[in-house]
């Protein structure tokens, strides 16, 4: 039995009313997982069950090396709107909230102001003179956790005989009384379920941002492979989620219709952060290709000119050793009777014939550069198919292998089809990476939001092909986000990033060709989404 | 007021020793962690504060289509030696659980016997039967979270006259009664706190999981980069973690005074499976080369060769065609008087330099292979050095570059000092990455154990040369497991796997130079710790 009051009977009528209370309290502490509404909540149902006109929540901070007590809520019945911000002292045995917390007793006191002088805590009674309050009756409890550790300190103050009283200085002596034992006891029970909570809460705050700082990390180690994609993906990912924000307040249209909860805008977040994970799968090579040709093939197609080039000057001067020879056998008494017209007939074919060749080289090289657009055609390479010169093995070969030629022939920007290809897969490898991982049921979609973002509504995109109806809402969303960054921060190797009232002007072309969604473009604009990674309309179009 | 009971004073006495009770209750729920300990505890005290003879704990599964409930927890205190195993039963109202757990009501039964005949529900006496057991009271009651959703049902079994009797069959009747209201009404809220206590346990484990999910899926992708490495971090994370263990069980020399807690071996897999992450930050094609010259390389070499070998034929050509035109301006009438000893002999030179050329290319070839030992010393290299030829622009150059030759040069392995050097900063990049992350308490050091595995303990590791008494222990275990499974594995393009009995010698040979710690070894080899990753010293041995 915890009682020793002898108003026993008495107490006891009023504390089982308690018991239900207690049980709603700690069903209530354990599911609440907001720190300051857990420390509100605590606060306000201690007082609540003690008949506390004030009370204030403290947590010990040990992040430094100077420990401190964090003062994070109060609440005063009589003081209603008394402004409050959270403020750090020091922590030491001078006050009442800092000795609870480094002894871990609780501190019962039936008037602040008669302190046991044998006692180092002493009342910081500049606090009531700021507020024009009188703090009588004090119990300071320590928040401790399983292993006896104090996270907090509760501090209930002036326990009123009447609840229904606001007690004013002048009527605080006769309307206040001292705490109980019982109260301090069930108090101190209450405030450790608190602690647990807390603790319990900062835990799985600590995990769910080891996830987030993890997901960040590997992204951008991903995204270093290739530079010209450094921070694209936080980028899409902010403005994915402001999008989703941009759509929750839209009043009409049918993007009215459309809510994100705060789960969804965190799966849609997660989905943004990794939709390019999957170029992990892609060679560095080809995310970093920035002509036609790779270097080291430039290189072998050099050697193999300069091979060509050796062989027609061997060619000429074995001509002409043999029209020498042949000269020369024929006895002739008219030795100096040389073929001159001959020997230079030779000279000039060998001179025309690297001529040629050095034609094709610059040919070679014009064409190597990427075409963003078809504007500069290919034709003057078709030439280059016929020429041939003889390998070292005697046999005539292509100077520019088909395979070589096949990638010098690409139209648009720098890749063939195949490599393309390769890139495209990004999306699968994205998909495919994201699928293996154990989502929780919130963020359980993000694998198929990731996988829609190269889509396109008319069907045209890849890599399922899918048709408006069949792509989700957020993949929508990212692909306009996807395809702005990809714009405005120059995503290729070969591109410089384009103003923003180009991006949006390539954005609206799309759109009109039933590419992307066209509302949610028109939004973009209107809310100026993209300022959320720092483009400003103003002044990208004086630089346009 | 909650109590109708007449005997009203009575049971207030009673519950006041509740109220201490109900809130360490409520505290240890909030605090426990464990799913099975937290399933007995709520039983234990719930059996407890209702003197019930047995009871048990079911949990709604609606993980697939068809939802169930399973059979989580029995107690039972006058079958202390019941034996129990975990089931499921479908979820349907003809059961007592199955009826609370689809209507979230609460059953209050004096004798299970005893069923109202409207009612869906039904006793199956077959456990009685089974167990010689007679069920009459029973009081089942769903455990619900803040939304009211049913997570799970507390069945309670029997409540007792006298808490000191044990039921058997033919004293149940008289020492049994039904439970009273307020019993159920306050087990009905302890059992919601134990169900929202289970769903913040479950929301942890499933951030957890998706944290290691993660993980893991990313340390998979960054391997797939190199395919030798396949696995291998895995790999190390298990040996690692054995390792650990076994150091816990040893009870003799200087290992026998380390002890790693749950938290330590929780901490020593992450930083085994993250270790290698680094060597996202190292170029594919360094990761990936087998042989000393880059293929693309070779590739221009041989083109350099084809060149060289064309130039001599022209100059050989060039040389006959000058003699051939000095001898004829020579206008003597000898015309048959040709020079074929000299025409000869430059056709001889030439076959001659052809030769040499052609032996160049095989040293060249033979040289280009990796040697993991010295045995093949490189000094037929060095005569190629001084072999030039003349380039289309008419200077005389190297026919294999001093970067080549650098290349051709290594002693061991494939790699240049250069190339060694990115390959070892993945160490740096792995401590750069993971201390990017936000690592909770429990997992602090995961970054400095991850850096240490390179260091050998007489100072000769990388990347900061550090000596045993700066490396930790985890870092020395890790060494270890990862030299093991570079070995056995065959990490490098141009190794196979060794079998484990060669690995086990050439890690003594490291230990016997203080390379790595020979007590961790020895409890290695002792303990077969290489078999937690499917080696078996047997077969191998059978093998080797």
């Amino acid at each position: 039995m915890i009682f020793q009051n002898p108003e026993y009977l008495k107490e006891l009528a009023e504390q089982a009313e308690l018991i239900e209370k207690l049980l709603d309290i700690g069903a209530a502490l354990s599911s609440t997982q907001n720190l300051s509404t857990l420390l509100n909540l605590i606060l306000a149902k201690s007082r609540e069950i003690t008949c506390s006109d004030a009370g204030s929540v403290y947590l010990v901070d040990s992040t430094d090396n100077t420990p401190k007590l964090l003062f994070k809520v109060a609440q005063n019945v009589s003081l209603p709107n008394l402004s409050f911000r959270e403020f750090a002292i020091p922590l030491t045995d001078r006050s009442l909230a800092g000795y609870v917390a480094l002894t871990g007793e609780s501190l019962n006191i039936p008037d602040a102001y008669q302190l046991p002088p044998d006692k180092p805590y002493r009342l910081d009674s500049s606090f009531d003179r700021d507020i024009s309050y009188l703090t009588r009756s004090v119990l300071v409890l320590p928040m401790q956790n399983r292993q006896g550790e104090t996270m907090g300190v509760l501090q209930l103050i002036n326990r009123k005989v009447r609840s229904d009283v606001t007690l004013v200085p002048e009527n605080t002596l006769e309307m206040t009384q001292p705490y109980g034992e019982w109260e301090e006891q069930i108090l101190r029970s209450l405030a450790s379920q608190a602690a647990i909570s807390i603790e319990r809460n900062a835990l799985q705050d600590s995990i769910e941002s080891l996830f987030e700082g993890f997901v960040k990390a590997s992204v951008q180690v991903i995204e270093q492979r290739d530079p010209c994609t450094f921070g694209h993906s936080e980028r899409v990912a902010q403005l994915t989620v402001r999008l989703a924000e941009e759509i929750n307040t839209t009043t009409n249209g049918s993007l009215a219709e459309i809510t994100f909860s705060d789960r969804q805008i965190q799966e849609i977040r997660y989905a943004a952060l990794l939709h390019d994970f999957g170029k992990i799968g892609v060679p560095e090579a080809i995310l970093t290709k920035s002509k036609k040709l790779y270097p080291h093939q430039l290189e072998v197609i050099r050697q193999r000119f300069a091979l060509a080039r050796r062989t027609l000057e061997w060619e000429c001067t074995q001509a002409k050793y043999e029209l020498l020879l042949k000269n020369s056998n024929q006895k002739s008494t008219k030795t100096e009777n040389l073929p001159p017209d001959q020997i230079e007939q030779l000279d000039a074919n060998l001179s025309q014939a690297i001529q040629q060749l050095n034609d094709c080289w610059n040919i070679l090289l014009e064409a190597n550069e990427p075409q963003a657009t078809e504007k500069k055609p290919v034709d003057k390479l078709s030439k280059l198919t016929q020429i041939v010169y003889r390998d070292i093995d005697g046999e005539t070969k292509p100077l520019i292998t088909p395979k070589e030629m096949n990638l010098l022939l690409v139209k648009q920007g720098n890749l063939t089809p195949e490599e393309r290809l390769v890139i495209e897969s990004h999306v699968t490898h994205t998909y495919k990476f994201l699928e293996k991982i154990p989502w929780t049921k919130d963020l359980k979609d993000v694998p198929t939001i990731a996988y829609g973002h190269h889509e396109k509504l008319d069907g045209t995109g890849y890599p399922l092909n899918l048709k408006q109806a069949e792509i989700s809402m957020q993949a929508q969303m990212m692909a306009i986000a996807d395809i702005y960054d990809a714009l405005t921060a120059g995503d290729k190797p070969y591109q410089h990033g384009l103003p923003t009232i180009t991006a949006l002007k390539i954005l609206r072309k799309e759109a009109a060709q039933n590419k992307v969604n066209p509302e949610i473009l028109e939004l973009f604009e209107q809310r100026q989404v993209y300022q959320v990674i720092g483009h400003s309309l103003d002044v990208v179009m004086k630089l346009a």
